[in-house]
């Protein structure tokens, strides 16, 4: 996986969750499309830096042009699974004007007076911004099938609300590109007794994690039934193997890369008579 | 202006608009505190970043545990003064998740029908970020006093009304660095030239620019009397020299890690006990 166009296009075909998508096929280990080691991925992701930069400047730029255009990346994964990470190393590559980053906790009291998508249709990116969302409305079917927060039929039914939501996203002119952060439970154990054993990791933990690692194998499952009923082709899931943070860095740095280039996106024109504003900026 | 605690605390001191403040004794091309050339003012910011990002994440940390405390770095500048420049290459340094950055532009209709303090409150930074206001309340009393948008006397009321508004603001916890970028008119025109100049840079060019740019004496008073009547001791402005980029980023850069170091942030306790905790994750 050298960068360019040609490998970027190649990780994205890799990590496709297709209509025959096995959540237990995939190795969280693995580095699909990428035969070298840390010290590669590092330099890999370092030298992709410039291109999604500027692949970013231009969609900013299309913007105050007039264009609506936007993007929407959607990090899910277990805890631990690095998507902290991909924003500090992926999304930190990029001006921070054209980054609309937002979390998503418990619902607060507010939010759960209103439909499961409202507090989700606040945070969608405005034109020309790249959105990240960290976590999403995705735990509103996950987290709700495997603690049954809602009634199996609620939940069937949030596949579908969601369908729709995101074709509407889509339709409005924003990309969407939907990661899962797949990690295996040994490597969750790892990187939670690290938050153990290191007083500056210590607010990263919760008792919580421990309950949800519990119940590992429903979570599984409940990520490949959300993956089934909502990878579509406007807005696919790639599951990206995780338990290597270097090559989930340099994964999705391929995917939103990949994404920025198809949408063919170009300077925009100037607005104004070049030449007669150099004339007076000259007499200035 | 080698890093650390004290050289950090030197730039503030040499950059603080006290008292006697007179904008015009302030050299553009000056590097106040640092010898060295782009080069070195170059390594010197990377070698920075580090130092910066271990703070804010120590800020964002302490927000989880409970702490209301934010930071608010207010950028102020002429056109072309390096605003952008300034948030992408040291708010950059950061994780994403710990900033809340927001560009201010003339005012809607629906932000016209309230005080001009109305759209600023709304975006103050929540606890544990560091908030970039890119332009901010300033622009109401210097585009106001320069183009006589207000009468004199509705300008003169703003100095005191953006007095005890940023007093409230530090009294919430939130920490107000405010950074004029000081430019001079001939660096103004060449960088105006650049972006008239290349194809990828007409986007940030505007024909009101040279409009401006007319007024630049008018702009410099404005600012002038700005400083004077609303740098306080809590609320200090800082007034950067800033015809050398290199040296405004590694200012603001110095200026960010010497306020969060004034903050003496801590990582948090754990709220749990870590002991029992990690037999908990050995038995899971």
């Amino acid at each position: 996986m050298p960068n360019g166009t040609e490998s970027t296009a190649e990780t994205r075909r890799l990590l496709l969750a297709g209509p025959d998508f096995a959540l237990d096929a995939v190795d969280p280990r693995s580095t699909p499309g990428f035969d070298g080691g840390k010290k590669e991925g590092a330099a890999a992701l370092a030298a992709g830096a410039d291109t999604l930069a500027s692949l970013q400047e231009k969609l900013f730029a299309e913007s105050r042009a007039g264009s609506d255009i936007a993007v929407l990346l959607i990090l899910q994964g277990m805890d631990t699974s690095g998507k902290g990470g991909v924003v500090r190393h992926v999304v930190g590559q990029v001006h921070p004007q054209g980054v609309q980053h937002y979390a998503f906790k418990a619902p607060t009291e507010q939010e759960q007076q209103h439909s499961f998508l409202w507090r989700v249709r606040r945070q969608l990116p405005a034109p020309g911004m790249l959105g990240v969302f960290d976590r999403s409305h995705y735990e509103d079917v996950l987290i709700h099938r495997v603690r049954a927060l809602s009634p199996a039929e609620e939940v069937e039914k949030r596949y579908r609300a969601i369908r729709t939501f995101e074709d509407q996203v889509v339709g409005a002119g924003t990309r969407v590109v939907k990661v899962m952060l797949h990690i295996s439970q040994d490597e969750q154990k790892a990187r939670l007794a690290e938050r153990l054993d290191r007083k500056d990791k210590f607010w990263k933990y919760s008792p919580d994690d421990i309950e949800d690692r519990a119940l590992w194998q429903q979570y599984q499952e409940a990520y490949q039934v959300a993956v089934e009923r909502t990878s579509t082709p406007d807005t696919p899931w790639y599951v990206v193997p995780a338990d290597r943070k270097w090559y989930a860095r340099l994964a999705v740095q391929h995917l939103l890369t990949a994404t920025l280039e198809d949408m063919q996106l170009s300077w925009p024109r100037a607005s104004f008579d070049v030449a007669a504003e150099q004339e007076r900026l000259h007499s200035s």
